[in-house]
């Protein structure tokens, strides 16, 4: 489908947000091409669009807020029937998240809701995963990771600030620590081995993904589904 | 061994202390028992010992002020020559920790150590484990937790504060929940599962125990090892 823009992260985000219903409860993720989805609710709900949003981080939740989205929380609405989210990279149906440091709330909620979209630009696909997995951990810890996760292969940095002084703090209080295992031949593997590393409060492999919406340079969006939903 | 107090928590506190040598750098656990180990380090430390301690809390970190015992941290000392912590329950080398809702902080601290001694009085040994698990959890994922530790035959509760309205918070920021499985069969694959629930931040299984001192009502310490350390 030929979209109005040229900007891939817009056309996917905007297109994904059509699969939002009246009386939804909606994830709403962080970072840059969900804001696209997030400004495409808004607008909907000004034209009486009637959902609740349940934000990721503080980023989605002023940004809902400035878009006039009513915003609830998982107390209220323990299931969620659709999430929206980004990722830094997908490959057969699993992303890795946490560029924007909000890797945690984001697998939450991903896990919270029936149906699990990523939107990303085409740059985020590959056919095997190679980014970086950044891992949200418990700041006593980080030698302890460092050690745990040089033993699975991955070679750790602690995320710098910009815009603060020293390391980056997540939304939860924490370290973000970025590990690097070049290609990840067993994300599932690499994923269970991770939970298990204590200090590590959640890493960025999401094994949840339904559906992935990708934006490309001539504004068409290429959606694959894992099962019909 | 006969001992001079009757107090079986102190018996086991004070007896586990003697493992402690001139140059070790010691993790120092929470709790009643341990307590008993602490004061016992800081007279020691009074004598002329020289160690450095590593907290496990903010109890453990004023107790060792309190006591003399000079303090360091994982950063500094990411290897600790020994651990002595207490215990809900003990079963086969593994124990069940938490009660303290420091379970976080212990277990980096004991998994950091050479060495992880678990002190104890009688009460809190077991042929099978069937404590409740302490989880640590981030806030916003209470009811996906209580969804999924269901699923894994786990009946959650939110632990309450006492001289605090509310859920007792963490010295992480965090809810604790306590998780009854009945009796654990395999806490070794419960452990791996829960550490695989997203929003749990650490669980209360460790399955790292070195050793076990066992106060007796008698004043004697009863001492188990896993191997020859």
């Amino acid at each position: 489908m030929k979209n109005t823009t040229q900007n891939p992260k817009q056309a996917a985000g905007e297109r994904a947000a059509k699969l939002v219903k009246n009386n939804m409860i909606v994830g709403l993720g962080t970072g840059s091409t969900t804001a696209y989805a997030i400004k495409e609710l808004g607008r909907r709900v000004a034209d009486g669009l009637d959902i609740l949003g349940v934000p990721t981080s503080y980023q989605s939740a002023f940004l809902a807020t400035e878009n006039g989205i009513p915003l609830t929380t998982l107390d209220e609405h323990p299931v969620l029937d659709i999430d929206i989210d980004g990722a830094d990279q997908v490959a057969n149906f699993i992303a890795i998240k946490g560029g924007g440091a909000a890797h945690t709330r984001e697998k939450i909620v991903a896990e919270s809701a029936k149906k699990f979209v990523v939107v990303i630009d085409d740059s985020k696909m590959a056919d095997v995963l190679s980014h970086p997995v950044p891992l949200e951990v418990i700041p006593a810890a980080r030698k302890l990771v460092e050690k745990n996760v040089a033993k699975l292969g991955g070679k750790t940095q602690v995320r710098m600030g910009v815009n603060k002084d020293g390391p980056v703090i997540s939304d939860n209080g924490n370290f973000i620590m970025d590990a690097d295992f070049g290609k990840i031949d067993d994300p599932v593997s690499l994923s269970k081995e991770l939970s298990y590393c204590t200090g590590i409060v959640e890493h960025g492999i999401f094994t949840n993904v339904d559906m992935v919406y990708i934006g490309k340079k001539d504004g068409t969006v290429k959606i694959i589904s894992l099962r019909n939903l």
